[in-house]
């Protein structure tokens, strides 16, 4: 048996990668150095298990951990295009295997756990079944798929959905990056060859994501585990303000088209909504024209991000804020065109898996307002699980991201008990 | 005598120089390519002419047209040291030139007659000057002063305050410009040398600079011209509001230090302030930190542009927009830093030097609310007077910018009166 690694080891290793001097944050985009070099050091970790990585064409990764039976270790991934792939796991047999991982790209200026955390429990999850001598009957598999924070390309989740064909590659390689670099070009800067095809999700019957609870649900509860119910419907909308550029200092204030106010209007509509309805509403992102101290800007460019607890809940706020903009923009003499760019529907994650999973642990069943690959792979259908490890301030995407090591040996636990539960026996 | 050059045939050689193909407006930031050419095509203008361009240190330039009197010839530039050449100002003879110029670097997407008017204007008038067979008794001299919009460097008039001694090089080596770039290393890079020295404005008795009016008041007089009577007060003081960063999903509307909503409720207080004072406030510039959609920011850096017609109504309404700022950073659990980057007093031109040249074409004396390269120089003691050319719909820091050529011709006429004017008889 290969020698296994300690979480804590692993953590440090990681540590350093495309970490920020001043904030401390993490810069880990896709397909640029520092996730690059994650990429390596996955695969290493994996082979230093004696698991073969492979890589798709976008730098998706899998490593599967098959049971000594020769049929089912036909059930290590093959490329494949993704309908055909869905159409044949239709099909599969009860050799299916269970996939668990996560991401390791960050948003900008990041925390260390959101996304690396499940990716090293995964393989400490496998570690840990190995020390304790256990043999799966059906094969396990850690993954990693790519741009799942949409930080670089604006469309979250990337990696699997091309993976389950929920975006296309001819879609996706048109996407720019800030610097109006497209997506397939990154790619291929990247060293990876988009032609070699997708990874193959057929030989998947299950799939188990961990990942640090994103809320305070879990520190309310006193637990240091969870399990997800679903993920609230979510969105991002582009807001193009559009006014006038002209001198501020000799434009009367009654005379200007500025677009800086409507959106500040709009940002502070965007939270009173929000805030009245219980749900989510954000602008974090702003990008202005001609950005000038000195001049009224022509175009104010923001994106917002909006989560609520049901579709119709969520479609009605991002109207109401809409409205108002529009309302505003009359007053200021400016337009506005709303673009939706990505709008996800709610997931609910299999309920009965969750109910047997959390039965292990006696863990609660709760919901996140964060989209993940793990909702995606069930909208395509793949019975998924998500498991939470307490997160004792809540923070996430950001530089103050925190979790406790024991929680996280704890849900290392967690995740190894999932995957002896799920791979113990034939069923 | 050297061959004329038509206005309108330099406005056609200016119209590409660092256009934008999109938005049809300029981007001509200082010792930066587009900024380099114009330098070159104002050497070659002035060549045209036989008049022998001087570049000091950091690019400013001068040209003179010199009588044939020995004495006056001495009266061309060296470079000096500001104190130095301050002194032998004040020291000065009848024997001191009229200087004449304006700026031809842009704001970022600014308009094409903004600074380069009153550079072609002032070579346009020697010709008319010299087509009328005019002999001026003291030297006339054609200026360029860098970075006059601040557009790069954040120090507006940087060029004239160097110069006059206003700014010392110390201090603006060491700024830097959005990319990080030190304004030393920036100026070097476009080929020139600090070490040379400035220019020396010994020999100037009198500054006038034409500009394309940046208002309405001459086309509510209906009128071509006008001459400057004063600058509003005026600053830029950097608004940072701090929070923290969080997940934009999953953090409750309630657990949020969101410094986009303090920056929003400041950008619409200044507006409100301006208006119900009849001032100007304007955020025109935004710098977000991740920066990402699916983020709470964890800053918001703002610049804010203020100007009144009072050095204490300026001061009074800049401190009750900080005083909301700072209140509303209290709700909202944010905190904010404000800090003034440049403050200019009130400049008043020479009184009597306006109403003597307003009696040459019956022209309105105006205020204006922007600052200008000529309120420096007049703040240095040069007595200094402006000519205004009609806007047709007085937008300006914007591609949309115009001025009609007649009013530009009309412009020319009147500098050219200005200057014989000035230079015609020995006093």
């Amino acid at each position: 048996m290969p020698p296994s690694r300690d979480l804590e080891e692993m953590w440090r290793d990681l540590a350093p990668v495309g970490r920020s001097a001043s904030s401390g944050g993490y810069f880990r985009q896709p397909w640029a150095s520092a996730e690059i070099e994650l990429r390596e050091w996955f695969a290493e970790e994996c082979a230093a298990r004696g698991l073969t990585v492979e890589t798709d064409g976008i730098g998706n990764q899998v490593a599967w951990w098959s049971p000594s039976s020769p049929s089912v270790e036909e059930g290590a991934p093959r490329l494949r295009r993704p309908e055909e792939a869905r159409q044949r796991r239709l099909e599969g047999s009860r050799d299916q295997g269970v996939l668990t991982g996560s991401h390791l790209d960050s948003v900008l200026d990041g925390g260390a756990y959101d996304g690396p955390l499940g990716v090293a429990s995964a393989l400490a999850a496998i570690d840990l079944l190995r020390e304790r001598g256990f043999e799966p009957s059906r094969p396990i598999g850690v993954s990693v798929f790519v741009e799942e924070e949409g930080s670089r390309f604006g469309r979250a989740c990337l990696g699997s959905r091309l993976v389950t064909g929920a975006t296309t590659w001819e879609e996706a390689r048109e996407l720019r990056d800030r610097d109006g670099t497209f997506l397939g070009d990154a790619v291929s800067a990247a060293g990876l060859d988009p032609s070699r095809g997708l990874l193959s999700l057929e030989g998947v019957g299950t799939f188990v994501e961990l990942h640090v609870e994103q809320g305070r649900d879990l520190v309310d509860r006193d637990v240091a585990v969870g399990l997800a119910s679903e993920i609230w419907p979510h969105g991002r909308w582009r807001f193009d303000f559009a006014g006038q550029a002209n001198h501020a200092g000799t434009t009367r204030m009654e005379d200007r088209h500025d677009p800086m106010l409507t959106y500040a209007m709009t940002a502070l509509a965007a939270n009173k909504q929000a805030r009245l309805a219980g749900q989510r509403a954000t602008f974090g992102r702003v990008s202005v024209e001609p950005n000038g101290t000195n001049a009224v800007p022509s175009l104010v460019t923001a994106w917002l991000d909006a989560r609520a607890s049901a579709d119709d809940t969520l479609a009605a706020m991002v109207a109401e804020i809409s409205r108002q903009a529009d309302e505003r923009a009359g007053r200021d003499g400016t337009s506005l065109v709303v673009t939706p760019e990505s709008v996800s529907g709610s997931v609910a994650f299999d309920p009965g898996l969750a109910q047997r999973l959390a039965g292990l642990g006696d863990w609660p069943v709760i919901p996140t307002q964060a989209g993940h690959d793990a909702g995606i792979l069930s909208d395509a259908g793949i019975p998924t699980a998500m498991v939470f490890v307490r997160n004792p301030t809540g923070v996430s995407h950001s530089p103050d991201e925190h979790a406790e090591m024991a929680d996280c040996r704890a849900g290392v636990e967690a995740l190894a008990d999932v995957l002896a539960e799920l791979t113990g026996a034939p069923e």
